[in-house]
């Protein structure tokens, strides 16, 4: 039986996607194997691998004067990958968010001059600081989109003007309607809204690939390689390109990302109305940035979370215990998450006040 | 209808462990979830992460002080991050015997000073060329153990006495036995014989971790990061993990690396006898250094090897044309590759020898 799985990531997937994979794992459609048996350069795989990133491209609405970019190592990786391959002026500025967006910082750090354009750790994240002003010569702004641990958003982008606007949006991708255009370059490691863990989406506007700085680096570390290569530089992740299509293709039936916003939306309207109405519980961030994916709440009390994490678990309701790092509760809501799951929930979590 | 994958990478898995992966795949075990959903840091992953690191280091017969990596990126990525972890003096020596060792080498001189001990370009990689000096201070001297192209391997590794051996072992690991203590580092991309493609086995000695110009480095592009972190820095790539999991253990199941080797020696004999001996066919590598995972054959004329791939395709036998930089016919034989696929594939190149 399954349960009910608010893990922040890797996390849920829809149901019917993962029975769908199950039942062709063996053997693809003609193709007399399993997708993960595919040479990458077979026509099978490829018109898999072409499907995904077009329907990335229709999904998010992307430009035609960016690309998108299957790769690996998660944002931990991009990270690296970003200043090595952004850097002009060797200087680039960060909104510290959250630990997700201190650890881009840091890495950053190490390849260039980071600098802080602001910041909410005085506030413990629990809200998008205001970006009062960016370092002229930045080679790009770097955000994080949606804070998973602390249960923020951006809910207005900033503007920067001719600097690029880098977002990790690991756990807000493909979850509300982002304007692409108003990106340099984003990424995000797709166990969270796109599939499973094992792939990394970078979408990167055409003119960041010409970068002098760039070119002296092992071609593995290029976005330009992967980009030239139609992301078929080394072998892809073949297996979770595929998934990633499946989940894709789910999402357009569920009228897209317009349309599953709308779900999202309703859906964390459950959780955060009971939160703000409940005597036990209450939740940590801030109204006017609240995530629509990670909704972290607490009941003031380590003990009496631990055992809600507990019972919860007990009663089909899994991952509900805070990041390692905070403690507390948190829910993570993905697209995958049906509006069920979020009802079951709160139902418990009233069961649980009553006791 | 499953037919026969003669593959190079990706390529044919154990039926029964996709079988197996089929049935578990919705739903493992009492999880209420897909291996694909669970949190990594989740008692049921953590689980199958350590039971795959500790088949591994089990049937590789892998030394106390070596550490286990589980990776992404494949050995595209490791060409990069091997002449940035390993370099101390600034250069490294390379074995030139084919297009993946001609890429580490160039991919390394983008680190440091990248030396050729020796190759057999002249004699267009059929052969493995003998090392008759090493330079005193190199690094590491760099060897790719089997020649997924051109179809040689190393029967006898070069003695390099204090300086580390580096291995590109992505074809032939887990397919016979190696001392893994010859070794300072080998790697291995796992899409041939160790699982799906996503992840990337890196097997390193404790003391090459400890190494100066890596600790300025992005966290993660350091291998201690990944070791420290016991290959859970990041989100490692859970599914590929898994299935790598249930190879190993089909693997164990036939004998370890011991067993299979016995396999793959009459496998490759088979075919090896009767290229041997056929009026059309003709096998490509010298025969002292054939590999026992790739065969690269040919019938000397462009039209009937093409000829070939399609017919032997009609028949289930898929997959046997030759790499694109070098034309003809490959058939690969990995563990996974059932003896009667070997003994079909021999069959129908005794019908087409007949016409």
């Amino acid at each position: 039986m399954r349960i009910f799985n608010f893990s922040a990531g890797p996390a849920v997937l829809p149901q019917e996607v993962l029975e769908r994979a199950a039942k062709e794992l063996v053997c693809y459609g003609n193709a007399g194997m399993s997708v993960m048996e595919m040479s990458h350069r077979s026509a099978s795989y490829e018109e898999i691998h072409a499907e995904a990133l077009q329907l990335m491209r229709e999904l998010l609405n992307v430009p035609s004067n960016y690309k998108i970019l299957f790769l690996q190592g998660g944002a931990s990786q991009q990270f690296a990958m970003i200043p090595m391959n952004l850097s002009k002026n060797g200087t680039a500025d960060f909104v510290i968010t959250g630990e997700w967006a201190t650890r881009a910082y840091k890495e950053a750090g190490k390849v260039l001059n980071a600098k802080v354009a602001a910041t909410s750790e005085a506030e413990k994240f629990a809200v998008i600081p205001e970006i009062t002003s960016i370092s002229p010569d930045a080679d790009y702004l770097h955000i994080c989109t949606n804070n998973t641990i602390c249960g923020t958003r951006f809910t207005k982008l900033p503007e920067t003007g001719n600097i690029p606007l880098v977002a990790d949006m690991s756990s807000g991708i493909l979850s509300e309607v982002f304007d692409i255009s108003k990106f340099g370059l984003i990424y995000a490691g797709a166990q969270k809204n796109i599939g499973p863990a094992g792939v990394t989406v970078v979408i990167i506007r055409e003119d960041l690939l010409e970068n002098e700085n760039a070119k002296k680096l092992p071609a593995f570390l290029q976005y330009k390689t992967h980009s030239d290569a139609g992301s078929m530089y080394n072998t892809p992740p073949t297996y979770a390109i595929y998934m990633t299509k499946l989940c894709l293709e789910w999402l357009k039936s569920k009228g897209g990302v317009a349309g599953i916003q709308k779900t999202n939306e309703a859906k964390a309207k459950i959780l955060y109305d009971f939160l703000d109405n409940s005597p036990l519980f209450k939740g940590i961030a801030d109204k006017a940035h609240r995530s629509l994916m990670n909704v972290p709440f607490t009941t003031g009390d380590e003990a009496k979370d631990k055992a809600f994490v507990k019972e919860a678990a007990a009663a089909g309701l899994a991952n509900l215990g805070g990041h390692r790092l905070v403690g507390g509760l948190r829910a993570s809501i993905y697209n995958a998450m049906p509006t069920e799951g979020v009802q079951a929930l709160v139902d418990f979590m009233k069961k649980f006040e009553g006791k």
